[in-house]
């Protein structure tokens, strides 16, 4: 089984956010890896890693990172894949690391998320997969229609809120 | 009875703002009714709901949303009926959603109040049917006037803190 | 004929600014009035027009300032039609001005349109005014249904530009 | 006993902020009141307030607000007397406050501290008293000479801390 | 020749941003669409575009928007195609339309890139369509090669400043 | 003749905001004295400034400073004397210079005004040498009257602007 | 024992802080000192350091401060040294302290790192001094490489988290 | 003739600003050289110019970035001479660069100055060379009392400032 999609953040600080992002891709049987690595602790690794997901197999990266939050725009500077970006918040909430992922310039696109967003993340890179891949289009689109599930959830626990001049 | 007040909201974790809303028409006895929508996981509920709103004799709509708040925008973009937007806080202090609710561009306005401030929403859309109604404008120079007692209220308490160079 | 809308500002410097709600009113033939008043120059003034304002028939105020803009609220204060505020830049990209006026404390709403907003504010009074105006309903309506053209103009100006790719 | 100094507050949830201010006045046996006033719920008063203070003997005015906080420059707009304005926090940490309170327009100043600076307030006042009063220049001097006292307690404190390489 | 991109935006203003993204996706040989649809005045058109872009052969869409950007969320809404979000500056140096763009809730990804960053969208859009194209893999790494060139031409640039203690 | 209040900026770029400062207090007939002094580049001079201010006579000081704006509270720091902050624009709107000046530690207050708001900052000045001053307090109250009078003025150049649909 | 590296903090609660850069000199074995200084309540202190820092031996000057962060800017004023500033977060999440320090103008830096970031500052210290020290210079090697260890502890700690699609 | 520092910077377009380095260490004759990287579009020759960069003589590095700002860091991460960052405006008011360079992680510090504080940086440069270089030391000390005639100068053009009440 080789890794689809690659996860990586700067430190297991980070695994509270970006196991969102694992569970997501398991639970739709899309292989991953997950992995450790610091744009600023281990350039080397960061290098090797970035020169050989694509011949891995490797199809997606994402990476999460906070405060000054190199590794995804280090990674994508050294990839052809698509690089999707997770701002982990711990300072400025999280402000800081959104501008340091999404402000890239011109040639070296991350697709950024939500701060914290790493299970958008997965589904991003799901639908990115799902390009050129039937299967996965077909439950990207049965996904989406079990979002509607919490509303109707939602509609019936408001639904208990009684109120003299509520109409229902 | 008819819901004269349609409040709406992304997710029943914005209950616990929008829940002074529904408070406050209670007590003012202002028909109104509460439901769940997402702009973005049930975008065909949404239209349904915008579309027919003003015909089932709503007047005026409260929408609630978080982060990337566009919920009251949609809505507004679908119903020439007055929107009232609440920025509800779950990430940059609620500046997110604020920003998002706020700045619509030049045709569909949306009335936006404060982070968290479901109740103004409900006064705004008392005001808003008083325009057309003697009793209701009655009833909220009435709460109005109450607005007083919080202050008065307020001096009693101050006045039992003591100080040596303290005039009263 | 009787002023339904008040336009009020804290200078004339506003007025570039204000001039598309006066515009706006003006197109739809809903009678308004323009007034300088100053929340902090000229406190009784604003007093008195507040205190008058819906005795007069004025039925929706709208209410421009800039910086630490006070006007808004405090002319909801006084009165209990409901106000609109239009947040007009003039420092910090207009932030100050939009803090200073939507985030009211309860019990007294300011309906907050986007920084610079003027024409939406006159939107949304429109939209209150509707609220028991069946003739303003319909007007409202058509003029929603009038935003659609602009986009299909937008469309055969964007048709103008050429590439070898680009499929139309 | 007429009251040289007079506090003023929004509600009673700003005492906890305000405490501060009467504190150093009542140490320094600067005869002062303390009063809630809110610009929206009790415009009247505020008015009455501001109209009457300087006849009441009050020298210096220090109003404390939150949110979008009129408070100051309401009552600075109705005095000639000089009005100390205290952001005190309770959203977006403290920045709307501070910025509805010191973006004044020209011609009606706040003298604004740092949110939450209520103890600022007080001291700023008894400078301004100070102005053409010996005696408590005297005091000032006094106070101020006292600053160094906690941070030679500091230094005390810091001393016990031990490390090898500590040069003491 | 079918259209695998689809770029859309709010009106003929955002062209001189969005222009870029299909000057890139010429140059590349990438067969695209252009269109003006706007969330807020044309939400049937929006929906209808959504909705049959995948049936098209759409692969990609590229959203731009400014202020309460809401048109890429709205679209991500409506699909199951990655949808990537462009914040068009034209208020609060962009942030507004930046927060409302990337801070979408879970379920609906918007694949963000930076203010006014319409070119990295389009190279993003085409990483995403190289995931399964091999052809198109070759052309994003020669694409990548050339963007050395830049800084090849920037030191010879440089070279030119000369100072004395400049050692090259 | 001696000077009643200083007025200190860091450097001549900042004179076209705080002239506005000298021209009103020359117009107030209060004698003032402008000196340029760096809290960075000549710590020495503002020491000997703010030990001596007081000494000279000088009642109130008036500092104006850009970006990290520490002139306003060093010079707080070495006097009793109380010292108004002008925040300068320069970078960042003039934030860091707002937040570096009215962010001072509990006992050294700098009683700040608006950004680039030095006639305010003259105008305050005024308000704390009225404190004891009959006289400064009547042309104070003339002052403020005349802030009137640009309103009605205003008034009048509105009244310019004719709509059909415009009550006057 | 001569302190090579001099750490100031503005007050005892700074410490929690400032306590990691004395770890960190401690480990390497580099002799420091520590001490309490308040740009705005011990000035004359202040001065006496900063101009006595250089005699007693000291080569680097660490100094965190709060909120409106005079001290290592004022430090660097009176002193040729090299100078560190640390932004310690107490409101606004330490941005105001950020901007405080950062923002120095032309001639008088201040080397800035990032909010609470004590540690960076003393390793940023241990860089200034191995400039001309081989020893040193060979410890700061050893330190970084030892960056990795911390890479490779998470990888283990990732390796933990099974997941049927994991590929590892 | 060895670079003791090296100023790099990503693009020419960051020229305007970062000359103002080369001026100072010039004026000063030190030596240094200029180079064009970047840590997105020139890997490869980014960790190349890291490593080596000691090995050649350099003893501290001056490195401008825009936007997310990685180059600082990113050198940072690949060397054990201390970097300083200069972050260049040209979004959000240099905002997202300063952000982007100061806040980095723990292990990896940058010595961050102003937005476009190149000159600061290269006055920086050359404190930290000075700490084991006598000659080196007088000449800070002298250009730091070179700072002084700025003030005077400013102080005679103030002079020529006329007014009735001003006291000179």
């Amino acid at each position: 089984m080789k890794a689809r999609v690659s996860i990586i953040m700067g430190s297991t600080s980070d695994w509270a956010v970006m196991e969102k992002a694992a569970k997501f891709l398991n639970e739709m049987e899309i292989p991953f890896e997950i992995n450790a690595l610091s744009a600023h602790r281990t350039p080397d690794e960061v290098e090797k890693f970035a020169r050989e997901a694509e011949t891995r197999g490797v199809e997606v990266i994402i990476a999460g990172a906070g405060m000054a939050a190199h590794l995804p725009g280090v990674i994508a500077a050294m990839t052809s894949l698509p690089v999707i970006g997770v701002p982990v918040k711990s300072s400025f909430d999280g402000l800081d690391a959104l501008l340091a992922i999404v402000q890239m310039p011109p040639g070296i696109p991350v697709a950024t998320v939500a701060v914290n967003g790493a299970q958008n993340a997965a589904i991003l890179a799901m639908q990115m997969l799902a390009v050129g891949d039937v299967e996965l289009k077909e439950k990207m689109k049965h996904f989406k229609a079990g979002l509607k599930d919490k509303i109707v959830n939602a509609n019936q626990t408001l639904a208990e809120h009684k109120f003299d001049y509520r109409v229902q």
